[in-house]
């Protein structure tokens, strides 16, 4: 897997060595088998300073999540907000799947569920995850498909939740229909006034 | 926290002690706290007989779930769809809230993040609380409120989603508010014929 590497000078280079070794850590061994002592081997950066920057797992997953919550991430734009949602929670769903951002993401969800320093970074990347997927609520709004009193960032959470809530909570599996199904039900509730 | 007790005989009495002991455990030091040792030296129960028996920490949890299962979850019947849906996500907000019951629910769901025997009890556990919930969309249709075509479990997965989402993966606070809402969107969805 290769994620994007940013530009920058030596502290830079060192960042990203470090955040691309904690996620390659956490697709081979999840997050109960993440070390601090794993992530300096595999990035080639002295362990000591892996250490003092990052002081525990806890703070590299907390740094990935930071790095990630700037990824790009592609918000369709259809011209119609049935199948642009469609698509953000197919993106999601899809994502899930893969063999390799899949792990990772599931990772980032349990360190969360164990850590506060964790759990606070996820929270600002979803923040932002919904800030820019809501994009494709306001479009709708400008071109009059959906009322203005709709709040964008409530469509995008209920559109993406049931997804979550099988993977993470029920354990069930997520077909494509499923994934569309959440999608359809947030807009007719947006549709209904209700979100 | 008093969990209800099962009649029955000296393995069932055991099967309690230790089910409970697992409970207040989880209560006190969460998932990554629990140890067969402890939950042994809490219960009474000889630590060679809990490890014969459970085997791990895998194995008490996947136990407290099958049992939990059966407890009865009072399904409000108000005579409208939509207080008794409301009443379903509430009563899953509020048991998140409850200072006992809730880092027991939250141990499980993170457990079953890193178990697969976890996950699979887990699995049914909610297999069976949306069969029981469902009830609710089930008297709907029988009145009229809703189309015959409606997936009753599909509606629940929807209304109780967003509040799982906002725990356990964006780590946002769930209001009353949100809560409602969430119920009133699956409402909305299922109206308009999308579950």
């Amino acid at each position: 897997m290769e994620f994007r590497k940013r530009p920058g000078g030596r502290s830079a280079r060192v960042r990203d060595a470090v955040r691309q070794a904690t996620l390659a850590e956490l697709v081979e061994r999840g997050y109960t088998g993440l070390t601090v002592d794993n992530v300096a081997e595999r990035s080639g950066v002295h362990k000591t300073t892996v250490y003092r920057r990052w002081g525990s797992v806890e703070g590299l997953i907390s740094d990935a999540l930071e790095l990630a919550r700037d990824e790009p991430w592609p918000i369709p734009d259809t011209g119609s907000v049935e199948s642009d949602l469609r698509g953000i929670v197919q993106l999601v769903r899809t994502g899930f799947d893969d063999p390799e951002l899949g792990p990772v993401s599931s990772a980032f969800v349990a360190a969360a569920m164990q850590d506060p320093a964790a759990a606070r970074a996820l929270h600002d990347f979803f923040a932002a995850r919904h800030e820019q997927s809501a994009e494709v609520v306001r479009r709708a709004i400008e071109r009059g498909e959906l009322p203005d009193v709709v709040d964008p960032n409530e469509v995008i959470r209920v559109a993406v939740a049931p997804v979550y809530y099988r993977l993470f909570v029920a354990h069930e599996p997520v077909s494509e229909d499923d994934a569309d199904r959440a999608a359809d039900a947030a807009l007719a509730a947006a549709r209904a006034g209700v979100l």
